[in-house]
């Protein structure tokens, strides 16, 4: 084992580069750690011409992903491309079919393939490593995969998109609303090119996606998932739902229920006094919980150069070690295709809404969510100098049927002068 | 790999128990993630005729560790007796001089003789893993040597003894006094046999020494740590801290500067608002810090049955799916004897004392502190009814040299009614 374990790396972008900068700056440290030198063999982005900042002239120029991944001089492919389709998915395959082991950082690639990735991975017999898909630098998937391995989990939570959790947080400390705060962050290049995949839940789904396959031992399905990203949320329900004891986040869920599998991402409600209440600004926080362990919580920074380059080199060290296990913890063929749930285990639910300002408007909405079978915790219609009354209602434990069926009848009434905003109080 | 790995099982406290009842429990998951199945040959305790709650005529007994370590049919020691010396030494040293490998949860018998037995386990080509020995179920040891390896790491923090944790959070909530939640401890159980090992900070210097080496690759060195209990730690204290924004907590602390090695378990005061802050209860938490990953946060159940299981049956998985790594996550001939700092990073101290009520008093005690080269932050004597005088000083960053100067020379002054505490503040 003292022959080198030798990169190519394609994708110079923020990761990539970091990547090469840990290999550069901790040689001596990376050779004692993994037994053995990790070097790189060659690199490649789309433009070769681009000035990096980091020295690129000892390793070999590949500007076609493919051919680097297939380059005899190397053992490990390390795939910081990006994106569902494309290059990085030819690329990821074309490394597997020449027997080398993947290191990735690509949740959209395993979200939307994993389980096709892992059968050919098996088949060959390499590994998919992925730790920097997942919540940056934080160990989440070793923590799940490896440290909790004893453990039936019972459920897996997550805050793990820093943008959406920065804009929550930012909203109520400044008193902002949604629109204002994204275009900040527009204006600092905080989002993805295509906002939805931050602000619609699209990324943080992508991450909630991989980590329901480890966790419950069942296919990668992103389509199995309730996803609803943050853009209806207001100032005001960040104020309400402060002032009732709870913050907003966008948390993705994952639990085995007698009911099938149960996983969305969604803004929910969570106690203002939990960690999950306390997270503040880009970091992201992933609780684990275990029949035996109990509940673990692992925060750190979700993204950027050193935290996912961190993660990168964390799964090269494995492979240098000669770590290898089934790409989402069990062999491919022994992971279920989960039935999935349609009605969520129940939870107490805010509900916010504008009504006309007619007599008996507020009476309607309460017999309707009745009607559903619904009880009413609280319900508070607040000051309005408009023709249009703000409402808040939170209710008790209930289904998301009869939620749904309550708000499916609510446009009925001729009352609604805004489509209800529903968000899960989430026990954390 | 379908071979069965075998386990021999010394111990059945608490956390003997729970291994046992997780190998029953989730026999077909932990095949599936292990890649194998897992079993047990023989256990093994002082008292073979106590009533555990749990099958255990299916196995070998043994009386004696040390023969149960050398069985042929067991292909991991897992060692669950505890203590630095006897027979949990003798049958660690046992199992690896027969070509086993070891998982312990045995903090102390690491802290003590970790290089020894490291340097042991080597030279017959065995592991020793020991996630169990810090901070319960966390996987704190994995993250560290695995997920963390392309950092260098800069610090490394802990809250890592329950029963101090609770204590002092006890005090501040209920307002009572260190003597008397000990005593409530005492009746609830919660202490060791030694009380001493809890609050005098002993057990979480085990764990922290662990820590240390792993993080900056040095030998375990116990001896080379700062300890200090939690003992002389009052309510006022607690409530003085509270009043500036602060929470005591027995911190866990080591780092590399251009010093040496600092590795210190002492009361801290630490922002009420971080993290490290915000922790009640019994409840572990871990901070590392790497020039990558920036800063990690690990949390969860420091000690108990399933938590501690947990954490064993994690290491059993990696042993019987192959993977193999150095004790301390270099080979043991390449650890280095650290240069151990005396000096250590300056910080601002909180100082409490309680002065004879004379004119000038409080100005003899500056007037020593300022001698020392030390600034003060803030001051306060606050009411008393009797003939001392309660002071408190904040001081602005000194070396713990120049704060032992002060101490040192406070005697001198005349004024002095009760021997100061200091406390270090540490940024977090």
């Amino acid at each position: 084992m003292t022959s080198p374990l030798r990169l190519g790396i394609a994708g110079l972008g923020t990761v990539g580069v970091g990547t090469v900068r840990i290999v550069q700056r901790h040689a001596d440290l990376l050779a004692e750690r993994a037994g053995r030198p990790v070097t790189i063999s060659a690199v490649g982005a789309r433009s070769r011409d681009k000035d990096r900042g980091v020295r690129l002239g000892d390793y070999a120029w590949e500007d076609d992903p493919v051919a680097l991944a297939r380059r005899d001089d190397v053992d490990v492919f390390v795939e910081l491309i990006g994106g569902e389709e494309g290059p990085a998915k030819a690329a990821a395959e074309a490394a597997i079919e020449a027997g080398k082991h993947v290191v990735t950082a690509n949740k959209a690639l395993l979200a939307m393939h994993g389980q096709a990735l892992a059968e050919a991975a098996e088949a060959k017999g390499v590994s998919i490593r992925y730790e920097a898909a997942v919540a940056g630098g934080i160990p989440v998937i070793k923590s799940l995969l490896e440290g909790l391995a004893g453990n039936e989990i019972t459920r897996v939570m997550g805050v793990m998109n820093g943008t959406c959790n920065y804009i929550l947080t930012r909203m109520q400390s400044e008193g902002l609303g949604y629109q204002a705060v994204f275009r900040e962050c527009e204006e600092l290049g905080y989002l993805e090119a295509d906002p939805t995949l931050d602000v619609g839940g699209i990324d943080a789904g992508h991450k909630l996606a991989i980590l329901t396959a480890i966790a419950f031992g069942t296919k990668v399905d992103f389509g199995a998932l309730t996803i609803e990203g943050i853009e209806k949320i207001t100032f005001e329900d960040i104020e309400q739902a402060a002032d009732m004891g709870y913050r907003i986040k966008l948390l993705g869920v994952a639990q085995q229920s007698g009911r099938g599998l149960e996983a969305r991402m969604t803004p929910c409600l969570v106690p203002a006094s939990s960690p999950l209440g306390q997270l503040e600004g880009p970091t992201n926080m992933v609780v684990l919980e275990g029949d035996s362990v109990g509940q673990i919580v692992l925060r750190g920074a979700g993204a950027g150069e050193g935290p996912t380059a961190s993660a990168v080199m964390g799964d090269v060290c494995d492979l240098a070690r000669g770590a290898m296990l089934p790409v989402f913890g069990k062999p491919a063929d022994k992971l279920a295709s989960p039935a999935v749930s349609t009605t969520d285990t129940p939870a107490a639910y805010y509900l916010r809404m504008a009504l006309l300002d007619k007599p008996g408007a507020l009476a309607r909405i309460a017999s309707v969510i009745g009607e559903a079978g619904i009880s009413i915790d609280r319900m508070r219609q607040y000051g309005h100098s408009t023709e249009t009354a703000p409402v808040l209602i939170v209710t008790h434990k209930a289904g998301r049927d009869a939620l749904e069926a309550a708000i499916g009848a609510m446009p009925g009434t001729g009352v609604l002068a805004s489509e209800p905003v529903a968000l899960r109080i989430e026990d954390v």
